[in-house]
């Protein structure tokens, strides 16, 4: 039997601003078989994540960047589909990162077994994945909220956000959310039970601040910096915990980065703000994912994804984060 | 006898940008007499500060503004001369916030005594007073060195810097001091014991913090704010702590305030960053003043005042805290 063809984008170039279609190489090459110790995973659905976006500049961060001629780095779940690897038959489903290609070799290091019939495929990426992971150990360790306080959520309805909101609900938190766009807000107050969400794109965040959280912020997840953390240091309150999980607002920055003038309300309030990183819960995941599966199961916990078909779209299905465009989870149907 | 003259500056206007000397008018009435309950405070020595220039500004902070009229707020110490109050006889010494005046009646509350043989009447606006407690409490609290962290100061030779640095060092932590000028520096060294310190007039600081903290910044204690926040936020390490004591930097600031544009730094090092107001301390300072008394009379812990006589120059005098021209502590003697 002839090999498979394998699929890959490479990163060919480093971006100046959004990534171009010039800033890949598509590549087509037959599959390689697994040596003794290894296996080949057919990916199914990849993961597109904002942080995809640091990976790709040079220089020092919280993870190596990936390499130009490299396989661009990415979250998968896929299929084992040949083994020579005694912990990974064929036909058993895991999640990794295999980076954006059809088929993968692994050698089983930071390969999980994850069950397609306990969720759908596309959840292991989302709520059961990193956004999940991200949610969980972010507001509840980082953010600390404690029941009856206000947790303010950006990109609400994004794959991080859906799960802090619905988990600071869980928690007897007032959820409050901030999203792009009329259908977005009302997804998140009605599907994923945010008190209330504010749609940046209408205005200034800053009346529906004060009507949302008239006592103020005490939990702000920020996936987006910018303009919206800056009005939302105007409104935290004593002892605030801002947990800075991204800002994709910035992330494409050709000039200096926006920081927060309004910083000094840290300062006035005694707050903090905090920066984290998922992967330092790594010993942990097995904790959270215990949780989160039973809260999906009780219909406590609910996670959309927005699936593009067809790997060869992944430049310009990239982009859609950072215009907004997604809505819920950003996957790629391989 | 006659009533003695009271002296006293009071806010005329709120200043734009450098508190000019219409900003403020000068009055001079007879000193009040106490009646049941009340004393007379003859002002030896007023603190001037930092913090001053935000109390002129109208809206929300951590304290009232003052208001257009009232005797500029600052800290004080001073002798009981006329006393009808049981507890504060005539010939006390006592630390309180009786503002920029020659004279006052109190009540006593939010009144401390001071023993004038313990340690020179200034020691208690620094080292013994609010400066002091601001270094303990925001180094030892909110920083939480550990022996063998490097601990980065701005404003090393300033009121607060001076007291960090030096407990820092008694911690058992390696201390590096950012200052203005030479002879700032060298103070910094020789005479407070800074491992380190790093001139920031001489140019960009980058160079000095790659030499003297070649590990990086565990704990950044920042009194400052603008580039000199910026740059360090580059070389923090991981799960550093930054204390935001201020911001002097921005005070004057007549457009926006610069954020820390390098604030990703915090995700990327898992860093945080923390606001802090001395006065939340109060129930603790006696515990801090034990310690640094004690550390006073062994010769570990060392203070200097930068002391201008006369309290007719409180407007020009102030004014010294903003170019960076006060060395030391700065005190007007009344």
């Amino acid at each position: 039997m002839a090999a498979p063809i394998n699929k890959q984008f490479k990163l060919a170039a480093r971006p100046v601003g959004l990534p171009k279609r010039s800033d890949w190489s598509y590549e087509e090459t037959p599959a390689p078989e697994p040596k003794d110790g290894e296996l080949l995973v057919k990916v199914h659905y990849i993961s597109l994540d904002p942080a995809m976006r640091g990976w790709m500049n040079a220089g020092r961060s919280y993870i190596r960047p990936v390499e130009i001629g490299e396989v661009m780095r990415a979250g998968t779940v896929g299929e084992v589909v040949a083994s020579r690897h005694p912990e990974f038959p064929v036909g058993e489903f895991v999640s990794g990162t295999q980076g954006v290609q059809s088929y993968a070799i692994c050698d089983g290091r930071n390969l999980m077994k994850i069950d397609p019939k306990a969720a759908p495929l596309p959840k292991y990426l989302n709520a059961l994945g990193m956004p999940g992971m991200t949610a969980y150990f972010g507001l509840l360790d980082v953010g600390q909220p404690k029941a009856g306080e206000t947790v303010l959520v950006s990109a609400a309805s994004g794959a991080v956000g859906q799960a802090v909101g619905q988990i600071a609900k869980l928690k007897g938190c007032r959820a409050v959310g901030i999203a792009g766009g009329a259908e977005k807000c009302e997804y998140a107050v009605k599907e994923l039970g945010y008190d209330a969400c504010i749609d940046y794109k209408r205005g200034p965040i800053f009346p529906g601040l004060a009507q949302h959280c008239p006592d103020g912020v005490d939990v702000y997840f920020d996936n987006v910096g910018g303009d919206i953390l800056d009005a939302v240091l105007t409104r935290i309150r004593m002892r605030a915990r801002i947990v800075i999980c991204g800002a994709i607002s910035q992330y494409n920055a050709t000039s200096a980065i926006q920081g927060p003038k309004n910083y000094m309300s840290l300062l006035v309030n005694r707050a903090r703000m905090e920066g984290m990183v998922v992967f330092d819960w790594a010993p942990r995941y097995g904790e959270a994912l215990q949780q989160m599966s039973q809260w999906m199961a009780q219909g406590k916990l609910k996670s959309r994804e927005d699936v593009v078909e067809g790997l060869e779209h992944f430049p310009e299905t990239l982009l859609k984060l950072f215009s907004g465009e997604n809505f819920g989870k950003l996957v790629l149907k391989v």
